[in-house]
């Protein structure tokens, strides 16, 4: 990685799980438990979580990479447990524990800046059911992606049996997640989970560079605007709740100053500089 | 193109916005204004959605074929109206105008008859995404493609976030869409958004041919119904919504001149001639 | 197909319409009207139905691989009744009969086990549509597949305007059934309908081959409720919906035998041997 990190002010850099840092308008996320692979945890969920919170809020943050320290990218759900690991604690008699991964997906599903994979290794469990939110996942040459559950006679968590058919369609995700697979990274290139494969040392500048190219020239707003509206689509019934919504984000960014500066800056073939902020500016579409 | 063209007598022939044409049973919509690289107004989104009106409703008109005059097929919307071009009207207080894109998009969504889109040339912002409920994309060599609304402020319209996943899948969806990307046509063909690339001036002839070869064999009836089965349930819950669908299709149609018909020249071995008509024979299946 | 098939005990088998055989814990369905090329008929629907109805109550079967019986897949529709094989028989006045194609698709769709295509030639119609619910495809040299529902005045059924774009991609789908096509083993390979293709006497091994991969590894109940995970949420409108059902999975298979069978052999770096039923022990999670 060439370029420069600084230590954030994100209140989660001082927490065990997870170091947060920044690279110019990109938040690197961390996952940081090296001498377990960087296995899962529920503090880790909730760590991810809470990260994300603050990179919606804050506008100097256009963009998020997550990695992982040390030669895994995250090898799974910590299996320090033994066979009790995923004997959930019920709050109430009755009561269905949230899957800490799905809450962990769905937080990513729902952020307002762009979000890329920067995975460093292996990849196992929900070290690989995390990344599917991402817009997009860069991969090093050693990396392998290990859909095992159904080997530990669990079942895809993370709401990855909603998001992996739609990287790698339906009879690849079938055959990776009925046949516990253990997938080499250059089959998972060729079928569409991983956009790019490069060597290990490159994996996070790469991904830096990534984000940087969809933030660069682009509208803060429009891009958490446009995130959330294909995202969100991937599900919708019929076109019609996209028009709906993108007749919303139409109708009011085009009284704000990012649009007239965006087509004015056009018409005189100059760069844009965009005013509207996610913070205060992004209206409700939805 | 070596086809013979004729003018037609639809009412939208008299328009500047657009020309109608024909080819013998394929109408051609030209998008016609040259001079302005056939940039997209609200007078022109009212055209085409009436000529697909007096096209679904004309059984002599089995396809329609969209191209452009001159060298560009659409810059996207006329910004001629400068900073102020998307500062839409209000028809009540609180009333979100509809998107006009996305009022042509929901209309080639609905047509009952196969449509063409003949590429002759760069398409950008809605250029593009008007091109998203076709169901053939054909594009001449020096097309390139601009989803370059978050460089404008804007967002991607006419329902191009449900459209543009289901044709180039999410990841590519979200790298254009976010990174306002100008895409070459070579990677437009790769991705799937363009189904073939051909020389400029064979573009409309190719796509002519294409349209003829979805209708030269099939009942017309058959092929509106089909068309509508596979759009819809392209957002449907659950294959039971199709069952329901196509249960109804082939009880009615089962009873129909066509089916009769195509049943018996199947087992003559000669070619069917359909006499049902989408005008007056088309069951309510949805 | 070197594995030695063995009579099965199943009712279905005793049926003029499909033979049902086995090969260790794998059910292997025949179409067997060889002398009508396997085409298709209420009663083959019917069969192909309590098959399944076994094959899930059967703790001993794993999988299950559908093969024809001579050269041919399945033909289609049997036409045996001329122009009038299609008019239905209405039950109650007004009410539409269920398609018998999408009724075998749909139970396809819910099996609790995997299903393999091993298409051992020519499928057209029912023959092609009744092959998009299964997990894999197989497919001999020789294969074709007719989408000619069109040409016959017909729409394409059992539910396959839902599933055909789901595994070969919407502007495909549109191309083969709006035009009718006859789709050549290769091209249907190249567009993912078919996973794999090879010389027709090595069909039906391979399609074992394939199911026994899917399942020598992994815990029964896992994979069916994976399979129904995979299915069902390739039509839902968002991920919360597979947060809610693969949370429900997790914490009732957390508490189970197979669980932690999979988290211990797994430490140990052993074969684990899973004893929950799918018969007895699925939980209810949708």
């Amino acid at each position: 990685m060439t370029s420069e990190s600084t230590e954030t002010g994100l209140d989660a850099a001082e927490s065990a799980s997870v170091i947060v840092e920044r690279d110019g308008e990109i938040a690197i996320i961390r996952l940081n438990r090296p001498d377990r692979l960087n296995a899962f945890t529920h503090q880790m969920g909730e760590e991810i979580q809470a990260v994300f919170d603050e990179t919606d809020a804050d506008d100097s943050i256009r963009a998020i990479v997550i990695t992982g320290t040390g030669r895994a990218f995250c090898a799974g759900a910590d299996l320090g447990g033994g066979a009790t690991t995923f004997e959930l604690d019920q709050q109430e008699p009755g009561e269905v524990p949230r899957d800490m991964g799905g809450q962990v997906t769905l937080r990513i599903f729902a952020s307002l800046k762009p979000v890329v994979m920067a995975i460093n290794g292996a990849a196992a469990g929900v070290g690989v059911t995390m990344t599917l939110p991402a817009d997009v996942r860069i991969a090093s040459e050693d990396a392998k992606f290990g859909f095992v559950f159904a080997q530990r006679g669990l079942v895809p968590e993370a709401a990855s049996s909603w998001f992996l058919p739609k990287l790698v369609g339906l009879p690849t995700a079938l055959q990776w997640a009925m046949g516990a697979k253990m997938v080499p990274v250059a089959e998972a290139h060729e079928r569409g989970l991983i956009q790019q494969v490069v060597p290990k040392d490159e994996v996070l500048s790469t991904a830096i560079e990534v984000a940087r190219d969809l933030t660069s020239t682009t509208a803060p707003v429009s891009v958490a605007l446009t995130r959330q509206l294909l995202w969100r689509m991937a599900g919708a019934p019929s076109p019609w709740v996209a028009h709906e919504a993108d007749s919303k984000a139409i109708f009011y960014r085009g009284t704000m100053a990012d649009v007239a500066e965006g087509v004015t800056s056009f018409l005189e073939k100059r760069p844009a500089t965009f005013t509207d902020r996610v913070s205060t500016d992004l209206p409700d579409i939805f």
